[in-house]
């Protein structure tokens, strides 16, 4: 039985989302993606309702079973950003414990790590991940729902891989090829979780 | 016809709650005042879901046609803290949207030069405003429950007062004989409001 989760990629203007399905030996399979759009010029509290209709619509529609959303670290970014992401990543999480939905958090950097090997990928270098594991024919753009695909596929490796078998199934055979070596990738990840972690849960 | 705006000051321990009608002449009654309250050892999207479900709760049964929040600037202080005031926030905003009731956002100085004519009072300094200025016989506790009414005042007194003689009805007659001299308050809150504005609305 597959596991479906969603990848939520907070922001006001553009809401990435995606969803994959992951089966059995962690075989990954392409769901949905989509963007939320809102404008600047409309109310904040429009402009949640909006995103946060849009994120009804998406779980109504295809009933995940997890959520992957950003951890947000306020050093990170411009403040403004910070604040909006709070505020989706609130209405996200409410309406994920409403329908039984388990959550995770992840650092952008460990996304970037799961699916690229390294923690300070660029965005092009995600989305063209992105697209290999899912098997796409083209990088999902904007950069938003590539993000959100990131994050889907992040929280999808989540528990730790036990032995290197298993993490050599970890990108699957069409990706295997051109990806940096799986105990790498999957070393990276430890590292960035790990970092994560000694950092504490400061931000939820 | 009264208005009737709510407060609501957003924590994820405590989310204090109050709700005040506004009558001709700028006159103030009490109506409501709760905290939802949950536990730091839940899960943050359950607390976000709990708090969620209170505030709904709220609304309907008072609706408001104005709700009053906490501006927040990720300086002021603990991140932790910061994130979960926006997350609720986010909750908040969009439940207002959802119900065509008007946001406005206040910083803290503005609240409390508002209620006490001085932008850095101390919290039973604001709880004991609060209590004159709608007539209650103890001040609301915890503080939390006090800062949420003291921001529906805020609220109440958001539109500019053009003459002294609105001015000297700004704080009711029972509560004016011990409160700093409402022009002084009045100068306080534009001063506090003036300054809000110059730093721009950085921040949702």
């Amino acid at each position: 039985m597959a596991r479906r989760i969603i990848g939520i990629d907070p922001g006001l203007t553009r809401c990435g989302v995606g969803i994959i399905d992951v089966a059995a030996g962690r075989k990954l399979r392409f769901v949905h993606v989509s963007v939320i759009q809102t404008h600047a010029d409309q109310e904040l509290s429009e402009r949640l309702r909006i995103i946060g209709d849009g994120l009804e619509a998406v779980l109504d529609e295809f009933a995940p079973g997890a959520m992957a959303l950003e951890r947000v670290f306020a050093e990170q970014r411009n403040l403004n950003t910070v604040m909006g992401v709070a505020q989706i990543s609130g209405i996200a999480l409410r309406e994920a414990a409403l329908r039984d939905i388990s959550t995770q958090l992840h650092t952008p950097s460990e996304v970037k790590a799961a699916v690229t090997g390294y923690g300070r990928a660029e965005k092009a270098q995600v989305g063209e991940m992105v697209r290999r594991l899912l098997g796409l024919k083209e990088a999902p753009k904007p950069a938003d729902a590539a993000d959100a695909l990131a994050l889907a596929i992040c929280a999808a490796w989540q528990t730790p891989v036990s032995s290197a078998r298993s993490a050599s199934r970890l990108h699957g055979s069409a990706a295997a090829e051109r990806v940096a070596a799986p105990t790498k990738a999957q070393e990276a990840w430890l590292a960035a979780e790990r970092a994560a972690k000694s950092r504490g849960r400061r931000l939820g």
